[in-house]
């Protein structure tokens, strides 16, 4: 019997704290060996030679197949997953919907199903709680946490849709979830002012993807980040804010980060890339999601949390619509189903940002392996480290390549990031020592990513 | 022929980013391989097994056989670097001093002369400058950082002792230090309202040692670092504030490091562990320090920061003095030789705050080891990765040990840390694979120490 | 005829900027001449020597004569305005509610037919607004603000109740009273985490009076502050906050003062004096108010904010409950009616720490007169100037007060303020140049009380 | 004999806190009253009907007659209190210096012995300390305060010129301002930077005004505010900023204020209405004055507290030079003498800005009048209130001007003001019931104005 399955040689590694020169040794799909050697006795050796050897990503917060805006996001969780692997991203995150009288387990469990068929990388969901059917959800929380679904998410927005929470119930989500090791992320806008700006813009006719944005400008989304915030720092309770778009919420949470309070902060490359002078385009719609694409000084604000360690992840909120619907709102701003691509672009796009210097590949690795994994309690992902799942990434740092609807993997017909360059490029994927991408095409088989459970934080 | 000189086998690795249970081989001096499992083909097997295995520390801060206080502090380069050794501490900076006239590289060159004869573990050098020379300083820098010597220090106090320097050299040697990718540690405390306090409290017949604190408390401090900070703001140059000791001063930091300001802190365990309390004791001279001891609100910002990643670094200022010596200050606060030991405590010290909870193990490597070997361009150190030099610390979370000047390495006559019970303590500390501490005693020998050759900061 | 109707000789008067030697000539209730020496042709001359000449106070929030938890504030319009008038008071603000279908000017009439009759000072109201009867109120607003009602409340608290205003509907107001000149004044607390931890006490069978703090603490108030001030800071509109009584709402308001926000800040006597300590007093509930108290930190912000001119006004929130009413709460905290008496003790207490030094004479004045009349358009109120009302308080520094239910002439049956010792006491209070209280007696008459009809607020 | 010596009738009297019709009765040179209707039994009777009655400036921050810059100031004592008169100011503030081993009363003796023959309006001098003499002039301050020289002055620049002091100076001048009731200016800049800047500017061949600026940017003044301000905190000792400039200055400031710090703040009418673009103009050596005016951020940033009520007073630090003595700099920044005219331009100025509606009249009073009394303890000026002096300006607002060495009164032989129109102007100025200035002329006597003894700051 070979020593190993897989081993990828002359590759530099890349962790969260170190960059390396060495050899990897992978045996039933985790990492066995890191050494300065090994010899090539196994069933495939890779030579990464010149090339970074990377933990996979794991992009933490994705939409697939999910009913929204009328209909469904464009991605299934089979196509969806094969983007992600050939993103580079190796684990992903879904976040299907509790409704009122639903259980979490049950919700999960009816994703898990379809997952198990379709996924081509691990996955794992957040369940979304949007009642607590009269204290149920508290309780079964526990029981969810033992099972290793560890996070919940709370939308303060969507009062409309029914899945708008009131600050009682975040607050008692937050206070279980600190008794139990667990996260309670936050979808953070205001309702309020979004339905009066929206009415105001409709009655005066200003209806393009411009008053998308418009109507939900930076302080609508603030002011609720800041609540949020404010919540997790009197409670002392864990808090995670999905997909931050604007400084001033974000420098909330760096003030609540300073005084102790266990605030997490997500961003999403959109953010990071555009402006909200895309919703001056003409194809202004695709790029509708909430929150909106904001201005200038906020994307200089995340920049700034990116490069000095106050954003703790990147993820992708990846729900597409097809174009056809995306038209719907050509003449109402309300009509556009809201939701982008992402879920290739994630770790292309922040692996370029360490190529150009703007961060360090380590950096990179933080952002979307290592602090996702360890926030929401992937032991066995998140870095190359023996024992580790073999989930690895090949970066070839010289390779050119552009963006483009038709060398993506989704099934959306669209991107947001046509025509994007990149300097540096992912050419080949392993998920657990399999490959699943290599050089553009995808190499996996649908329902061989595995369900991942996930242990609770350590309480202090 | 072997393949490693060395294995560790079945201990627990900590990095700054990963734990994960591994053994460790060694071949000349440096970390060959990381695996599940290493054969025992070595010279030296080292069994791990319920230990953990860390990568030494760098105690970037200490004063070894330094003439200050009308006297030299009391550990020669030989003991000082033996007590290192026996803490745990693989690489030890020195702070030599420059006078007019004297060059970067001259002043080096003699110490080094003296620790190629005399260090037990490997060491470098910080600068420190005390007069530019008529700007032949500034010129030298470059050639000093080609040759490794790429920090340089800045005192904002010691006036009359001709070690000040004023804000306009500070800020040349900034801007010249940004060009080069080099460091400035500055020493931040305001002179001139320290001695108006001496001079009235020595008027007023104030002379106990109480008295060297209320002399420079903490708003003396908190000046000069906010000072230093507003220069390396707006010069953007890079700036590292040495033994951090008061919460205003720290919190000036913390928001520059916000605004995407090179400012780097580094505070140390006397800090942490004591207040000001101390120098109301019977023995409160032995603990006179500069800058001394604060109150509970400043060591409480010092954890929070230690906590939550804002401090950079956790190093000594090691630099006693003979109970004797202290002595000379019994009825005037003047008079005692200001510094502590620390050197031995460093690495138990922050290992126990891991070990009780208060921190995470990673983080504790991350302020002793990664975080200075980065800062400060030690590339071969700092962390436990193929091909980094094999200094490493076997530490065993479950020896309890209470220090003592009896079972330090120091040739000090007594420590300020007397007494402290640790639980957790380290049983072996290899210095490029060799074993110089084992069980209490140290196993090196004089000499063994290397210089380390340093690289500049990266320049964005 | 005599030149003037009242003489006031040889006082000190004191107005927001200046204190100064003067007589003090009035006619036809209007202040006519202010001179070194003004002959005694008058009908009435009061020698003020050795003695403050202030402008009569305004206390801008009461309730009086409301029904609020389950029963009806102690005092009527009648017995208020006396005690009103015996405390240095000569106008008052009430606080009507609006409920859904009733209209401004309706709810407003009413009031004021029982005020024209009974009142004893001078009256205005603001108006509570709970609901918008889809638009209608905001329509009806413009003819409001005509007739001199140019002051709207919302509640962001008492959601059971009814009286809670949703984030839109608060949003609505402040923008139309920006365009109109009007002002919006808010309570601020969070009812929902009010509930959750009412709920949990009650479970718990925690029901003593402590608990009514504990389920309000300053965090609950704080987050409705931050929330009201970010929407006057974004939407560049007016905001009056009630009974700030904690400290990081009120530092919210004080940045957003320093960017230019339209913001005020209103405290009350209780917040000032007394700590939630007195909630663990055998009659705790007597201090049942909300917001409650709060603990010394928030004391000591308010404090450093009455100094340094951060708070705009000082009121007294006066809604007393008889002690049998009171004593429902004894064995559960939700039962006891919220509110404390005040009304006649604001400018003593404010005047009495001018006169022990805390703040200068100018500045209560400034509090409880000026400032109130300035930003509720109270044109003819608020100073000692030519032109303005006689509403007149003559103040004598050196009279010895102790407050008590006894001497006060206030309905109800005990004070939180019982026992509390003042240096420095009102002996005449004039409203429009007529005695209305003099020397411990109340002098005037019901229904002599005007209406004050108001001016919009310049906009910039 | 007539009951007044002047009235001043159908006017609208503005204070810093009200603003009413009245008529003004003078005697003695007091405001004896101030009624509605005052007869018209004068020497002198003036209708200002429609026009504003307001309280004569106090411009306390001058340099008259002053050795600087290789020279000496344009504007005698003379002819600088001649334009002050015409321009509204009634009080103007000197800034003798003080040698080593000269004395205050000393320095202070002689130019006022200068100033009863020339001075056109009332005067008072701060003293500026440059050496503490071993301690003397912290012992004679106590009998300086007493003759009425209460303020006292620190250069933390002109380093080379001997004019400035060390940290420790200052602090010891703090302290015994705090005890004896005084007031310690500052004027802030970091010497070492800017010498540091001016060396590399000269090498470079950098030589034009615009270089002023770049020698002397923001943050180098910053520096220094941040500085004095800390102590000022620190030691809890009285600090007025002269001439602040910068935003960031500012906002320590503003801070240390909330804080509850005897902290105050001047800026001039050159900060408000330029910005450093005029350095880049071809007579950018006539704007030449220390610290040099700021950019776009940190005018906003003044007139957001002068609107909001951060900035204490409005001075103009007006220091004169003729064309023939800037043009010395025409090829070297460093050779232009530095000031700029101001002092009859202060009031106007203000007071056009209340009369295009950025502020009220009340608050350009308190700016220019009440504050500056206030803080340095004129208690004769400073407002219209029975008993003051006098001094009384006549507003018209309605006059249209434009400001032009034609028609200032200064001796200086060009403006920085020269073209800049104004809406309303001064018509007539009063000093203590004389006539010194109407409509365009002159009207006063040099040696007419007399010393203002000042009282201490009252003491907490």
């Amino acid at each position: 019997m070979k020593k190993f399955d897989l081993v990828i040689k002359n590759g530099t590694v890349v962790t969260a704290s170190d960059m390396f020169s060495a050899d990897l040794g992978v045996k039933d799909g985790k990492i066995a060996a890191i050494a300065e050697n090994i010899e090539a006795d196994a069933d495939e050796v890779f030579d990464a030679a010149g090339k970074l050897v990377l933990p996979g990503a794991l992009d933490v917060h994705t939409h697939l197949a999910m009913p929204f805006g009328g209909t469904i996001s464009s991605d299934s969780y089979l196509s969806g997953t094969r983007a992600a692997a050939c993103g580079g991203v190796t684990t992903v995150f879904d976040y299907p919907v509790q409704h009122t009288g639903e259980t979490i387990r049950g919700v999960i469990a009816e994703k898990k199903a379809v997952l198990e068929k379709e996924a081509c990388v691990d996955f794992a969901s957040h369940c979304c709680i949007t009642d607590l059917s009269d204290g149920a959800i508290i309780e079964e929380m526990e029981e969810a946490v033992k099972e290793g679904i560890t996070s919940f998410k709370c939308f303060l927005v969507y009062k409309k849709e029914g899945w708008m929470v009131s600050d009682g119930t975040l607050a008692k989500l937050m206070l279980r979830a600190k008794e139990l090791g667990a996260m309670i992320n936050v979808h953070a806008e205001n309702p309020d002012l979004i339905d009066m700006y929206t009415e105001q813009f409709l009655k005066e006719g200003k209806t393009s993807a411009w008053y998308h944005y418009m109507s939900r400008p930076e302080f609508v989304e603030a002011e609720a980040d800041k609540r949020a915030v404010h919540w997790s720092r009197h409670l002392d309770a864990p808090l995670y804010l999905v997909h931050m778009a604007d400084k001033e919420g974000l420098e909330a949470c760096i003030q609540a980060k300073e005084e102790g309070a266990p605030v997490f902060v997500e961003t999403c490359p959109q953010y990071l890339e555009f402006t909200c002078d895309v919703y001056k385009r003409e194809d202004g719609r695709n790029f509708v999601c909430s929150p909106p694409i904001k201005g200038q000084e906020s994307q200089d604000a995340l920049w700034k949390a990116i490069k000095n360690g106050s954003i703790d992840t990147v993820a992708t909120d990846h729900c597409p619509f097809q174009s056809y619907e995306k038209d719907w709102g050509r003449d109402d701003f309300t009509k556009i189903p809201n939701g982008c691509s992402g879920i290739e672009n994630l770790y292309p796009y922040m692996l370029d940002a360490a190529n150009s210097g703007k961060i360090s590949f380590s950096r990179a690795v933080e952002l979307c392996s290592t602090n996702p994994a360890k926030i929401f309690g992937c032991d066995q992902k998140g870095s190359i480290a023996v024992g580790k799942d073999a989930d690895i990434v090949i970066y070839d740092k010289d390779k050119d390549f552009t963006i483009s609807v038709d060398t993506m993997h989704s099934d959306c017909d669209h991107t947001i990031w046509e025509g994007k360059k990149l300097h540096g490029y992912p050419v080949r994927t392993f998920l657990r020592g399999n490959v699943v991408y290599a050089d553009g095409e995808f190499k996996g088989t649908p329902g061989m990513g595995r369900f991942v459970k996930r242990s609770p934080r350590k309480l202090k």
